[in-house]
């Protein structure tokens, strides 16, 4: 069909005014007098509707008035200016032909609706202004990652979502299985037989491509990937959802210095990409989502990021330990309060916070000289703490293996990346972006189950 | 640490011709004379290797002439002109510095190695010719689809991995569950208690993120998922994967011509941006890994691909049916035989085969005023056959619960589905592509293993 999409009318006006055209989309609200009437036509392809007029010329007027919310509707007439209005033009409608019905007990009728309630209908609440803004953000920020890198000559690899190692320890993890739960087969010594399962062996759901996303980096110097991940954690907070995507570029040739570099122009990149192609729906967000949005997202794009080791952070926080909930000291983690404290009170921007106590990080991080600390870093950001983790990776065999065997790591289940240090190791670095995370922040949503189109938590999966 | 990638010497390289630069990469090879030796260094970068002269006058001569293939080294000296040589330039070498050293035993020795070998190790073979093109496009690929898509305005939408409904029925699923398969929680009928599962209930890997995606079509009009997908199949083939990716498209206000239309400038763009931005690993394809390669795909490109009716197909086939293995007739599937003689022999281009007997498609495609057909279409393309699967979908609440309760389907877990027919239905229409398909029919490689990282298959999920 040949319909003009609201889209393309608000982008170049010039070319539709005066003209005869036609458009289709769902009725947000029809108002009518005696002899005539107005629709706000909304056809999902941009945030902005339509304003439809129409007479009682046509022969279908009274149908046309009766309409309900949601109607979808052909509407063919000429596109008129409109100086004084609101809007900058109207269709005048000489045809309107009714392609779907609605109903008066569709939800979503002309009100506010709470966000807990637009929950409960997943495959209807993209049909509201907060989720059409929301999941066009989503959109655009996902290909502003890809743009991002491809431009940068990084090839995208598709780490795998089933896998055999649980050996990550980065969380619980969900079982995937063949077999089946109310006939399962055992071994003689009446355990499960997992050698009948599909893949002869237990599996389970990635919590993170890093690890071969390293094999990669050593054969592509970089890479990223953009999958989902999953944490079968039962936590029920507006922050954790059991099925997320991450982002994780990973750099050969790389210190931990370039990772930073990298993480910066990244996220500068993707949110100035965000605020050029979708000025509408964060002009929405800031005014009814989220008041200081565009102030913190401009600040974040103007800003040169600050650096600060976690020694120095700590000399820094300890200053106020008194009005922090948890205390800091040297070798604790940082909570949420004192990353925003950093990020907000003390840089007023973001900030990296780099060199971590080796305890309180990962066993492929790569250990400082001090052998204290590893070559680690966080991207704190106002409004929010962290949303950015990195680290440069040991690349020195021995050293590698020390830090397993310390961490009671079989060095089996690692033989592959244990091969990246033993055959042309390179010093390389990566990082890990929450994607829901940085939808979260971009948008001002502050919960996560409202960035995800279906959201995944605990007792909750539906559709 | 600043090094000028290979790629970047080929693509400007009057801009370094003479110039003292940096480069890091892996050594692919090393020969040796007595005052000089020669290196073929390969970054990752890019398909092309860079030679590396270096001379006795290097304090490290020695140690260099003996490093094994795969060391990782960065060299810094003039890259100069080698007008008779085969490759364009060279780096004459003043400084070699070992970044990491390889072994003997190192797998990936200067020889050929089998298909079957590399696939025993995964995390190495992507440094080898074959696996460097072949996910090189495989990468470009993915991007050009999100390009396509995003330049024409369609939403990406991150449809659900895990599932709650198996009922879809479109293959053999993968339970996904944290019940304790040692110590399964039973009720008090002796039965798996899946009300104590993560999500209260039973829950599998996604076979399709189709349903899902027409809810965010009747609210955005145009958008494509591209994730992952599962099938539980124990099915040793070539061509099965148990994880493998999908891209599938929606459209509201878009009839099956519409459809085709888009899968016609979908197939045609994403084969040009493969050819436009990898041609040195399209040659080797063509060169290396199957003849007709550039040919084929030229051809797809340079044609307007032809359309025949399923009924009208199957006239032209039972002319040959004497040749085929199964012998066809109305109301048959096709195989993959009859698929490849109608766009090999019969059009000598892709073909859209269209309207399809609706028992042998699914349950959600339109049915055609013939009350026997439905408004399905398969695009079949020379050298593999089906490549794309699509339909316009049933949009009449009635027919389409109708066709449900034939098929014995229940009402409830569509409820969502059939709410997009009840509140403003519109015609809309989508289709499939096999990611990994398009790839090994983008690249000629004959084994869906070879075209993903790390595959998964029945008994094997490695790394």
């Amino acid at each position: 069909m040949e319909l003009v999409e609201v889209r393309e009318l608000y982008r170049n006006k010039e070319e539709y005014i005066g003209k005869r055209i036609t458009v289709g989309g769902w009725i947000r609200s029809v108002r009518d007098s005696k002899s005539f009437g107005f629709i706000v036509l909304h056809d999902g392809t941009c945030f902005e509707t339509l304003q439809v007029v129409y007479h009682d010329n046509l022969n279908n007027f009274a149908e046309i008035s009766k309409l309900n919310v949601g109607s979808s509707i052909i509407v063919t007439g000429q596109l008129v200016e409109t100086p004084q209005a609101k809007q900058p033009f109207e269709i005048q409608a000489e045809e309107v032909i009714i392609e779907g019905y609605s109903s008066p007990d569709y939800p979503l009728q002309k009100k506010k609706h709470s966000l807990e309630f637009l929950r409960t209908i997943t495959h209807l609440r993209p049909r509201t202004n907060t989720f059409q803004a929301v999941f066009r953000v989503r959109s655009l920020l996902s290909y502003a990652i890809h743009k991002f890198f491809q431009e940068r000559g990084f090839v995208y690899v598709h780490t795998p979502i089933i896998t055999g190692s649980d050996c990550e320890g980065a969380g619980e993890m969900f079982r995937v299985t063949t077999l089946d739960l109310d006939n399962l087969p055992l071994t003689e010594d009446g355990k499960v037989d997992n050698s009948q399962d599909f893949f002869g062996k237990p599996t389970n759901l990635t919590v993170s491509g890093q690890l071969n996303g390293e094999t990669y980096a050593l054969a592509f110097k970089k890479i990223y990937t953009f999958g989902p991940t999953f944490r079968a954690e039962n936590s029920n907070t507006t922050r954790h959802a059991a099925e997320f995507w991450m982002i994780e570029p990973e750099v050969a040739f790389a210190d931990l210095n370039d990772n930073m570099r990298l993480a910066e122009d990244m996220l500068k990149y993707i949110i100035n990409y965000v605020l050029e192609n979708a000025p509408k729906e964060m002009e929405f967000f800031n005014q009814f989502i989220d008041n200081g949005l565009l102030d913190r997202l401009n600040n974040v794009v103007n800003s040169e990021f600050a650096h600060v080791t976690y020694t120095d952070a700590i000399e820094i926080l300890k200053k106020n330990n008194d009005n922090f909930d948890y205390k800091v000291f040297w070798g604790c983690d940082l909570q949420t309060e004192h990353e925003r404290y950093l990020t907000e009170q003390v840089f007023k921007k973001p900030v990296f916070v780099t060199d971590y106590p080796k305890d309180i990080k990962a066993f492929y991080m790569k250990l400082n000289e001090d052998n204290k600390t590893v070559a680690a870093m966080d991207l704190l950001v106002p409004g929010i703490g962290e949303i950015i983790g990195g680290s440069q990776r040991e690349d020195d065999y021995e050293k590698l293996l020390k830090r397993m065997d310390e961490m009671g790591l079989s060095r089996e289940d690692y033989e592959f990346y244990l091969d990246l240090r033993k055959f042309g190791s390179v010093r390389h670095s990566g990082f890990g972006l929450g994607f829901e995370r940085c939808v979260m922040y971009l948008t001002g949503m502050s919960n996560i189950r409202d960035v995800i189109p279906f959201p995944r938590t605990v007792n909750h999966c539906e559709l």
